[in-house]
Parts: C-alpha cells; sequence; structure tokens
C-alpha cells in the first residue's frame, strides 16, 4: 500500500513538469546562479550593511542607517519602485552595564553576561543573590516555591545534540529565554540566568528577546555563555551555597518611527499579483547581524538585481520587503500584514530568508496540497542545483501575518549547523559570512521566484 | 520520450526498495546521525590527530605519529584486527627558507611564497629574473621561447568562480601547479611561481604536489597567496621588467619506510566480502592536515565506533584504511591496491571520504549501470538525513587502483564551498573544522556502509 502511494505522488508530479521544460529553465537558473558567483554584489552589498549600519536594534541610529542603505541599493539595484512604510518600534537600549560574578571561596569568577532583550534593569548596585540550577522551563515544575523564593534561577537547558536540523533542537530549548522570568517570578525568583541558546562552546553570551506579564512582577533576565553555564553549573555542585551577582542598566524608551523598506520590480502582465521575498533589516545590538538577518536582506535584493542583470523581466510583481523590528516586537510584520489586508494587497507567494547565509540546501512551504504537488514538480531541477530539500512546514515571523491572504507562504532552508553558533551574539559578524555561500542563497531565491513567476 | 525515460528510472527505483523497508532502516540511520552528534568521538580524534601528530607529511616524524595515533585509535574505537602494511614512502622536506619579494621602483615589497611539493630548492642565495605573467597552462601556449627564456613564469589562472561545485573549477586550474614547471622549463623558464589554488582572497600560499620529468630541466616552483598574485598582477602592468627574487631549500632526501594503517570488523556471514571506507593519513607540512585528510580519517575510524556502539555486526567485512602518502606519491594507494591484487581480496565497494569535513550533501559513484540503480533506489532514504546528492562520478585517488576489481568506487561529497579556502595552506587546522559538520559526514558513511552491508 506504501509503495502505491509513494509510486501514486512521483506520477503526479512528473505529469505537470517535462523534461523539457526542465532543460530549458535549467539553463536560466545555472544564469542565475553564475551570475551571482562571478559578481557576489549580494556579498557586496553585506559588508556595506554591517560595516556602515552595524549593530542595528530598532529604534537605534544604526537602524535608521540601515533603511537608508536598503532604500539606496533597492534602487541602486534596479527596482523601478521604492517606498518606506511608517511604523513606531520599540525603543530598548542594553546600557552600558554587563557585569557578573561569582563569590566562591573567596574568590571572584567573573561569569560573562548580557541582558536578554526587553529585560528590565537591576538596581544600580546590582542584584546578589543565592542560585538554583534548572534544566530547562519544563524542569521548572519540579520546584515549588519554597526552592526559588529569593534566589536568582540558573536555566541550564542545552539544545539537543541530536537533531540534524538544529532549529529544531533551537525550538526545543528556547523557551526558557522567552519565558524564563515569568515563570521564575510566579515562584518568587529575583533575577533570572539562562544558558546560551546555542551548541557552540565558546564564551559568547546569546541575547534574544524575551517576554513580561503586567500580572507578574518584572524581574531582570541575562543570558550567559555556554562555557560560564559549564563552570556555574559544576561550582553549584561544589558549592551549592555561592551568590551570583550581575548588574545590568537596560531600559526601555518612548517607542519611535521608524520604516519597513519596499522595493520592486512592478509585473509586465499581472502587476497587482505579487510576489514578495524578504527578510528583516534590523539585528541584535551585539554585533553585525550578519548572519541575523543581514544574510537576509541580502538574498532579497541580490534577487532584483540578478533579475535586472540578467534582463528577465518578471510576469508578477516581484516586492523586496525589509521587514524592521523582527527581533523585538514583528511591529514592521503586523504593519505589513494589516496594511496588505486593509488594502487587498493579492500576494501569490512570500518567500522569507531568516536563516542565515550559509549554503542553501532547500525550501520549506506553507501551503495547500495542490499548491504543494505543483511546486513539488520542481523538485529534480532544484535538486539539480543543491537546494532540492522541499519540505512542507513553517516558514517566518517577518510574513506570518500574510498567512491566509497569501497562496505559498516559504522559508528559504541553508545549512543550519552553524547558523546558532553566531545567532544574536558578538561573533554574528561580516567575516563569518562566506561570500559563495551567501551568494548561493541568493541565487536559490531567484531561482525559485523565477519558477513561481514562470509557472504561476 | 524524455518524459518516458524519466518515469522508467523512477519505477526501476522504485520496484527494488519499498517504503516499508524504508521505514526500518530510517530509525537505525537516525541512530547513527544522533550517536555521532551526541558522542562526538570522531571529533575527538580528530583533535588528537591535529594536535599531537600536527603536520605529517610523508616520511616525517609527524606521519610516524599520526601512523601510532591510527592504529592505537583502531582499536579503541573497537575493530577487531588492526594491522599496520609496510610502504616506501618519498621523502621531500620543505627547509627553513620561505622568502620572496621583488624590487620595484627601489622599494621591496614582500611576496608569502612557499615551495610546491617536490620542488628543487634555487641556489642558496636565491634566484632572481624578471617576471612573465600567464593566465593558466593553456595560455602558456601563446607564448614562445622568446618570451619565456631566463624568466620566471607567473601563472596568475584562478579557479572560475561561476562553478557551484568547487571541485569542478579545482580541476580546471590545478594543471598550472602540476605542470607549470615543466611545460615553462621546455620554454627555457628559470623558475615559476603560481597563484594559489583557492578562491579566496587571503596572504596564505597553498602548496600541493608538482611534477617534474626527467627529460626535461627542473626550475623550482613556489605557490604564492591570491592577494599577493593580484598585487604582483597589477605591480607588472605598471612596471613590467620587474624582478621577482625568490629563495627555498627543499629537497628530496632517501625514501623511508612507513605504512598504511588497516582495521576491520570481520564480517558475521561474508568475512572474505569487503566493504572498505578510507581516507588518507599523511597531510601537507604547512598546517595540521584538518580538513585534507584528518577529517576523512575521523569519518573513516568514527564508522568502526557508531557500528560497535550500536551493536550492529556486519555480515561483510568492514575495512578500514588510513593510506599513507596520498599528497605527494600515492605509495601506500599503489601498495594496498596491488596487495589486494595480488591477494584476490573481494571488495565490495570502497567508499574514499577525502573532500573535507564540511556538511556532508551525498554520494558519487563510479560503478555499473545495475549497481548504480541499486543504489539509487536508497536515494529517497538518504534524502531524508540531507545525503540524498547521489551521483555518477570520480570516487577519489587512494581507491582508484582498485578499479575494476572492486564492483563500486565511491566518494563522500560534502559541502564544497569552503574546502579550497583551506587545501594545503597553514589555515587548515583542527580549529576550522566543525564539530558537528565532521560528525554528520562520519553519520553519513555509516549510514551508506550499512545499507550496503544489509543489501547487497
Amino acid at each position: 500500500m506504501m509503495k502505491q502511494i509513494c509510486l501514486l505522488l512521483v506520477l503526479t508530479s512528473i505529469s505537470a513538469f517535462t523534461c523539457a521544460q526542465s532543460n530549458q529553465d535549467s539553463i536560466f537558473i545555472q544564469k542565475i546562479f553564475s551570475t551571482a558567483l562571478v559578481q557576489k554584489q549580494g556579498y557586496q552589498f553585506l559588508k556595506v550593511l554591517c560595516k556602515n549600519a552595524g549593530p542595528r536594534i530598532s529604534g537605534s541610529a544604526e537602524a535608521s542607517k540601515a533603511v537608508d542603505i536598503a532604500y539606496s541599493y533597492l534602487k541602486k539595484f534596479g527596482a523601478d519602485t521604492v517606498y518606506k512604510q511608517e511604523v513606531m518600534v520599540p525603543h530598548w537600549v542594553r546600557g552600558n552595564k554587563s557585569e557578573g560574578y561569582v563569590m566562591s571561596n573567596n574568590k571572584k569568577q567573573v561569569i560573562k553576561i548580557e541582558a536578554l532583550g526587553g529585560s528590565i534593569a537591576t538596581t544600580a548596585s546590582g542584584l546578589k543573590a543565592p542560585v538554583i540550577e534548572v534544566n530547562g522551563l519544563k524542569d521548572l515544575k519540579n520546584f515549588k516555591e519554597n526552592d526559588i523564593k529569593g534566589k536568582i534561577v540558573f536555566f541550564n537547558g542545552a539544545m539537543e545534540e541530536e537533531h540534524i536540523q538544529t532549529f529544531k533542537a533551537y525550538g526545543g530549548c528556547v523557551g526558557q529565554r522567552w519565558a524564563g522570568a515569568m515563570e521564575a517570578a510566579k515562584l518568587g525568583a529575583v533575577g533570572v540566568i539562562i544558558r546560551s541558546v546555542t551548541m557552540s562552546v565558546d564564551y559568547y553570551p546569546h541575547t534574544g528577546s524575551m517576554g513580561y506579564n503586567d500580572t507578574i512582577t518584572k524581574i531582570p533576565a541575562v543570558a550567559t555563555s555556554t562555557i560560564d553555564a559549564d563552570w556555574l553549573s559544576a561550582e553549584l555542585k561544589r558549592n551549592p551555597n555561592l551568590q551570583l551577582f550581575y548588574n545590568i542598566n537596560c531600559q526601555t524608551l518612548p517607542d519611535v518611527l521608524s520604516y519597513n523598506v519596499i522595493g520592486e520590480i512592478k509585473g509586465s502582465e499581472l502587476p497587482n499579483d505579487i510576489i514578495l521575498i524578504g527578510g528583516h533589516l534590523d539585528a541584535w545590538d551585539l554585533a553585525e547581524g550578519a548572519h541575523d538577518d543581514g544574510a537576509g536582506i541580502a538574498h532579497s535584493l541580490e534577487v532584483i538585481r540578478l533579475f535586472k542583470e540578467l534582463g528577465y523581466k518578471p510576469r508578477h510583481t516581484i516586492r523586496v520587503v525589509c521587514f524592521m523590528n523582527e527581533e523585538n516586537g514583528l511591529r514592521g510584520a503586523i504593519k505589513y500584514g494589516d496594511w496588505a489586508k486593509e488594502n487587498g494587497e493579492k500576494h501569490i507567494m512570500a518567500l522569507e530568508t531568516d536563516a542565515g547565509g550559509f549554503t542553501p540546501r532547500g525550501f520549506s512551504f506553507d501551503t495547500d496540497e495542490k499548491s504543494f504537488a505543483f511546486i513539488n514538480t520542481w523538485q529534480p531541477l532544484l535538486h539539480k542545483f543543491g537546494i532540492g530539500e522541499i519540505t512542507r512546514g513553517g516558514s517566518g515571523a517577518d510574513i506570518s501575518r500574510l498567512k491566509g491572504n497569501c497562496i505559498v507562504l516559504c522559508g528559504l532552508h541553508p545549512d543550519s549547523q552553524r547558523y546558532f553558533d553566531h545567532h544574536h551574539a558578538a561573533n554574528d559578524v561580516f567575516e563569518s559570512v562566506h561570500p559563495r555561500e551567501l551568494e548561493l542563497g541568493a541565487a536559490a531565491c531567484a531561482s525559485l521566484l523565477f519558477l513561481v513567476d514562470k509557472y504561476w
């Protein structure tokens, strides 16, 4: 029975897409790849974004510079229409204190920490309290108020190594970062420190957004590096009464006016049918946001450039959206999504690239059965270019508001092994992006958009 | 017609391998991957090989240490039989001089150089001569003896960026390294300097083997970095008469006794049927040979360990061969191949892993149509684990002597984008290997060997 189902699926696929079409398209897709690899303009753009704008958290002067850079490069790369969409964004600032240590046997041991995005500050003199280690968010259920009250909860849940896709391991672990402070505060904790959500063994604290709830006491939250977390865990076994000190002076300022930056090539036949590609322009404040998500912005802009360079005139409108504020608020996504709905914008497809600048492997699709089966007819062709991992699954946060209002939501899947080594940490810098890997990602996106544009 | 052929191929594949089998095997293969990713013993072995043996060119004390390390880890990882196979290997040594510069407008500009492997020395006072730039080996045909005589030929052919697979670009460019000195000497050149065979823009000269011919005058040959090559090329345009100086004192000493290191798990049903996996134990002397080919040795040993760890008892004999002297002589490969032939060793399959420790993408097969079609029935299963790029093509230099005497020759294909950034250069160090990527490669090899062992 299973065998017959397999066969049926294969036959369905073949009927829709012949080898002859495939050969013709293969030649054009090869041109897309070769042009990207030889010219490397997406990589050059990424350098400008990373080095001239730099760490560009929403509301910052750097984010403002990034808006200008994206705007000017969309024009430079050949978009016929470029505009900014106003959006009010949160403005959280880290401040200038990131101090942490423990006193153990009268010796001071520095613990590298960074505030989680959105955290409140400690008092000016810092926070000092005993520490209780908890193995991730689920494990907290095994503790009572008595165990937690007056303490700093040390969430030491680690990403599970056995997953081939690191995003699966991330999904299973990131809860302690987002909800740790809320859940610990319910039991009377005075602060939290979390193990960085990475598999890398290094000294970088990885920040990221965390949440509060108005009905629960707000307590400060910091991340520490995996090496510091391992040390702290071992030290707690030797000295369960040790006290952890940390001091952060982050704060949330009033909202700031910012922008989604949008650029288009108007469709020659169906200008009102939109094929969207995008990533997010903001980035955490600890580094240059090269992989997260400078790479996605570079991919998106490079698609426009490649189509122009190759003289490809799309039938549908190709729209690049550089979303603002993905990291700590999704305000840009909400704004765009609501506007699109109100305005009756017709989206055929939205492709989000927010998983790094590594060698692309394929795409995941959130769409109906029929559309997926149609897309899957291109799998053998995409496979030839190393991007044949076509799956059903999630797409991305920035395009999630289009759900129900867009036929195909889609996410680019680059190789995921190194992504969380850099994610939200000080080492997410331009130098960690490989020029060819980045350009292959851009070519992958352009190839998929070309097929959607040609055959939809 | 093409459509029908496509369909026929698909049907043939499906008939041989049902979905039910696939589900069962999928569970075991997932275990292989998870075990490798969690335990990371291949990575730990690689650290020992890189840091305790280090740069291990054939004939060196480091190569001797590498033999001991491979021998002891094969035992440690659970091989039931471990032995060394004697082989006489060349013993080329770099010496302690790698000096290069040009005088241009009375200013001395250092040119980073390293001797190519096998090169003769310059005279003790070095070589100084005018330079003529040639765009790779083919371009040399456009020059006459008059243009070349008494000069240093600067082979500045660059790898072609447009190829998605970097090995294709390498193949088109490496000729200038191997044959440059011979071809230039025919026209009266006194030395050669080649652009490093890499796409990376950096200051590392990449060495590699070069050839001489007893009927042609031997002239010294060095590599320079891509940045130095670009500078030299630009400077030559400004000042065509500039003189290049370089000084190297490498030499070839008498052959040395060394070893292939072999470890086996004897087959439970067909102990005389060999499934071989291997890489090469020697490495160029400029670095630790982490990707080239410490990774391949780590993959191979890890296969033995994973089978032991998971209690898998192979039907055929699984044989790991750590070949000596791949880089500058292939003596280990020749020895093993000749011995296997004389001894009537029956090889079902030989898998070579010598393309780096990056995320695996698939395998290429050099075999008959029927065997390839059979192997291809596993493609959907391998695809699930990210290793579904199954192609026909070359396998590897170390197993090439088994051709005609082995049913399936096969090569592991890791992601190729970063490989030549490190190839034969001082940055091919342990730290450039990602633990998860390396272990995925080992798991990929173990999975393929498991399928071959189970279904052959």
